[in-house]
C-alpha cells in the first residue's frame, strides 16, 4: 500500500496560532473546546493544564479564560470581563475581521446578511456584532432569502470562513438581483480552499482515501464530501483507532488529508497504522 | 395576420421625461442626439425648434443646452457652465446615480469598476466622475479582469443601465473571489429588463417578430438579439419604411416590441403598414 499526503492539510494559520496561545498560558482554561478535536484538548490539558470552561458560569474572578477561535458573542466577552477575568484572545484574525465588518455596517445603516450555519459558535459570535439584532440574517441556502425581509435597501454581506465559496456566489447574486447595493466581503477563508484543493486532486487520483477530522467540524465534513465525488472510498476518522483493516483489501493507493483542526501528531499514528497492514 | 405588442416595449421613464423636457425648451438645442431615434430627433426640431450640437465648440453664450439622457462627462459640464450657456440637464436619473456612486466611492478610496462599452457616451460619462482616472476600469467580459491591475483591495462596482443582469453577475463573482471587499451597485435599469422579458415571453409564441429601434441603441440590439434566440423570423428596422413583405409569407402571428427610444406615433406606423400587407 502506497501512501500518498495531500499537498495541503491540516492545522491552518489560527489554529497553529490559539495553540501556541494555550501553551503560552499554562493554568489557564478555554472558553468552549479551543479546537474541534478531543484529543488535542486532552493533550494540552494533560501537557500544560489548559482545562475548559463549559459555561460562563465557571468562571471565576481572576481566572486566565483563552477565547477559542470561533469567538464568542459580544455580550459574553462582556461579561468575562465584568468578572475580572484575565481575558486571553486566541479568536483566529480571520474570524475578528468578519465580526468587525457587521458592527460598522450595521452602525452605517446596512442590513446583514450572514452566509453561515446559525447554530454554529463562530457565526453566533459574528452575528452578535450587529447593532439591531432583528436586522441580521443567517441563511445556508438562496432560497432561504424568500423568508428575509431587511429593513434597508444596503445589504453587506460576510461568510462563515468554513463555507463554500460557490454557494456564498449564489447567495450574493440573488441579493444583487433584489437590492440596489450589495457590500460583499469575501470573509471565506483561503486555507479552507487550499485544503479542500489539494483533497480534490488527490481523491481522484487514489483508491481509497482518509479524511481525519472532528466529525463536528464543518470543514472536515466538507473535506470529506469533496473527497466522495471523487473517490466513493472516502472515510472520515478522528483517530487510528477507527481504522478497518477491511477498507483497505485490493487497494494500492491510498490519500490522506485532514481538516483543520487536526494536529500533525495524530495524523502520523494514522499513517504508521496504515503502513501495518501491509 | 394577427399582431400582437409586447406586454412591455418602448419608451422608459428616461426618455420620456428627456423629451418632455426638449419640448417645453423651444429653441434649445441638445448636446449630441437626444435619443437613438433620427425621427423623433427630426420631429422635435420641426415641431419645437430644438436643434442639436455635435461640439462643444458649437455652443455660444447664453445658449440653451440640453444634456441628453446619457449624460456627459464632467468636464464637458463644467466648460457648458463656463461658457455661460443655459443648462438643462435631461440626464437620466437612473444615469446620474452610477455618475455620483463612481464620484463618492472613488473618494472613499476604492478602485473603480464599470461594466459598459467604454464608446458609450453613458459610459464615458460616468467614468469621468472618478477622481483618479487610473484606477477606473471599463470591461465587457469577465476575461477582461486578467488585464487589470486595481490600485486597491477594496472595488466598487456599477453597470451600464442597458447591460445584461446575468454578464453584470458573471464579472461580479470574478471580483469576488479575487477581492476582500466588493461594493456591487446595481445600476442596471428594470425598464431594460422588463422589455426584454416581454419580447423573450413573446418572441416564443410568434412566427415572426419585428423589433423596432434605432440600429446603433444597445437595448434595440439587445431586444433583437433576445427575439432572435426564440424566432429566427426577428427584424430590427428603424421605420415602417424597412418592413419586406416578403417576411410575412406564411406567417400568421406578428409579435412587435420596440427599444427605449422608440416613440410611439413610429411603431404605430409600422403596426399600418404590416396590417396594409393582408
Amino acid at each position: 500500500m502506497e501512501i500518498k499526503l495531500a499537498s495541503n492539510y491540516g492545522f491552518c494559520f489560527g489554529v497553529k496560532r490559539a495553540i501556541k496561545i494555550a501553551e503560552d498560558y499554562k493554568n489557564s482554561a478555554t472558553m468552549g473546546p479551543l479546537i474541534h478535536n478531543q484529543d488535542e484538548i486532552n493533550r494540552l490539558k494533560n501537557d500544560f493544564n489548559v482545562g475548559l470552561y463549559t459555561n460562563l458560569s465557571d468562571v471565576k474572578e481572576n481566572d486566565t479564560v483563552i477565547i477559542r477561535t470561533h469567538g464568542i458573542p459580544k455580550n459574553d466577552l462582556k461579561n468575562l470581563r465584568k468578572l475580572n477575568a484575565k481575558v486571553i484572545n486566541a479568536t483566529c484574525p480571520f474570524v475578528t475581521t468578519p465580526q468587525q465588518i457587521v458592527k460598522k455596517m450595521s452602525s452605517e445603516g446596512y442590513s446583514i446578511l450572514i452566509f453561515g450555519d446559525a447554530d454554529h459558535p463562530e457565526v453566533k459570535g459574528v452575528q452578535s456584532y450587529g447593532e439591531d439584532q432583528d436586522d441580521v440574517h443567517i441563511i445556508l441556502e438562496p432560497s432561504d432569502l424568500e423568508k428575509i425581509t431587511f429593513k434597508n435597501n444596503k445589504i453587506a454581506t460576510v461568510a462563515q470562513t468554513t463555507k463554500k465559496k460557490e454557494k456564498y456566489l449564489e447567495i450574493v447574486n440573488a441579493l444583487i438581483l433584489k437590492n440596489k447595493e450589495v457590500r460583499v466581503f469575501n470573509t471565506i477563508c483561503d486555507a479552507t480552499f487550499e485544503n479542500q484543493d489539494a483533497a480534490r486532486e488527490l481523491s481522484k487520483e487514489v483508491d481509497i482515501m482518509i479524511v481525519i477530522g472532528g466529525k463536528n467540524s464543518s470543514n472536515t465534513k466538507q473535506l470529506h464530501s469533496i473527497c466522495i465525488e471523487n473517490c466513493p472510498d472516502s472515510y472520515l476518522i478522528e483517530n487510528e483507532n477507527e481504522l478497518d483493516i477491511n477498507w483497505f483489501l485490493n487497494k494500492k493507493l491510498c490519500g490522506i488529508t485532514a481538516g483543520a483542526s487536526t494536529p500533525d501528531w495524530i495524523i502520523q499514528q494514522v499513517v504508521n497504522k496504515i503502513k501495518s497492514f501491509n
